[in-house]
C-alpha cells in the first residue's frame, strides 16, 4: 500500500490515539507485531483473531467505466468497539492495543468512554477482554486485563488522574515476551490467567 | 450519510455480493434490520454483536489545515471474514447475512472461499457460526447453521451445483420471524439450537 504525504502516520493517529504528539512514531510497530502474531496463530490453527477494518465514513464514490469504484471523499470515524476480537479455546476474546512513548505513565486519553463500556459488556457476557500496552521507550509490552483498567478509568471520570503509572502496569499487568514467530504471544498469558 | 451517484448500491455490492444483478436493490434492508436488532440486543444488554466496518484500501489522504484529514482515494476491499461477530451467553458468535431476490435458490457465488474457511475455523474453535439468508421475494429470513452450508459448498467446488435450493433452506434452515423491536430475532434460534 502506498501512503504518500505521511498518510501512514495519520492512520496511526486515527486508529490508535487522539493525542498523537504523546505517542511514538513507531506506532505501527505494535499493530504490525500483533497482526503477525494473529497470522501465526491462524496458520497454526490456534486461534481465530482479526483486526477490524479502520472505520471510514464514505461520502463520495466515482464509477469509472471498466474499472473499480473509487472512493473520492471519505473520513476517518471513531471506532465504537475495540480493534481486535476472535475466538480461542471456545472463548470470545476482545482487546485493544496501544503504544506510548511516555516513559512513566500510560495516558488514558487514548481510550474512549464507549470503548470502556464495550469492554465491561464483553466481560459481563463471558468474553475475555484486555489491553495490550507497549512502552516504546523500553520496548516492553504488557497484557493488562480490562478489569484492572476500570478503576483507573472511573477515577479519571471523577476528576482523578488521567493516566496509569508505568510501575502499576508493570506490577499488575503481565509482561509479554517478544518472540520470533508469535511476536506478541498474548495467548500464553490467556492460558495462564483464564484456563 | 450522503450517497451520490448510487454509491449506496455499490456499498451493497461490495459488502454483500459480487453479482449485484442477481440481488435485490432492497439489499440494505436486511443489513439495516440486523443492525437494528443488534442495537436492540445491546440496549437490553442481551448480547454484544457488531457489524465490522467495510474494509477499505486507503491510497491518498489530504490534511487541510484546521480540519479533519480527508481520504481522497480509496478502494473497496474484499472482506476476509464474515461481517458480524460478538459474544452471547459466553459463546463467540459469528455470521454472514445475505439477501437474494432469486425465488427458487440461493446462489453460492455470494460467498467466498476464505469466508467458508473462516466459518469452519470458528466452529472448530468453539464458536457458533451461521448465515442469515433472506429471500426478498417472499420477505422470508432464515437462520442457516454454517455446518449445513459446507456440503453444498464442497459440491460446488467439485463442479456441482452453484446454489442451494430455496426448499432446502426452508427445510434445513430455521425461519426467523420478523418482529417489531428485535426485527430479526436470531438469538431466539440460537437459544433453541445451541443451549
Amino acid at each position: 500500500m502506498n501512503y504518500p504525504n505521511g498518510a501512514k502516520k495519520v492512520l496511526v493517529k486515527q486508529g490508535m490515539t487522539e493525542t498523537a504528539d504523546a505517542f511514538s512514531n513507531r506506532g505501527m510497530t505494535l499493530e504490525e507485531d500483533i497482526n503477525t502474531t494473529n497470522k501465526y496463530y491462524l496458520d497454526l490453527d490456534k486461534a481465530i483473531v482479526h483486526k477490524k477494518p479502520t472505520p471510514v465514513q464514505i461520502v463520495k464514490v466515482n464509477y469509472p467505466k471498466r474499472s473499480a469504484a473509487v472512493i473520492t471523499e471519505a473520513y476517518f470515524k471513531q471506532a465504537s468497539t475495540t480493534d481486535y476480537n476472535g475466538v480461542y479455546r471456545g472463548r470470545h476474546i476482545d482487546f485493544e492495543a496501544k503504544e506510548t512513548k511516555n516513559k512513566t505513565l500510560f495516558p488514558l486519553a487514548n481510550i474512549h468512554d464507549h470503548q470502556i463500556k464495550h469492554m465491561e459488556s464483553v466481560i459481563k457476557h463471558g468474553g475475555i477482554c484486555f489491553l495490550i500496552i507497549r512502552f516504546a521507550a523500553y520496548n516492553e509490552t504488557f497484557f493488562m486485563p480490562a478489569e484492572k483498567l476500570f478503576s483507573y478509568w472511573n477515577d479519571k471520570q471523577k476528576g482523578g488522574k488521567k493516566s496509569i503509572p508505568y510501575n502499576v502496569i508493570k506490577e499488575s499487568g503481565y509482561s509479554i515476551p517478544f518472540q520470533y514467530q508469535a511476536r506478541i504471544d498474548y495467548l500464553a498469558i490467556i492460558d495462564k490467567l483464564y484456563f
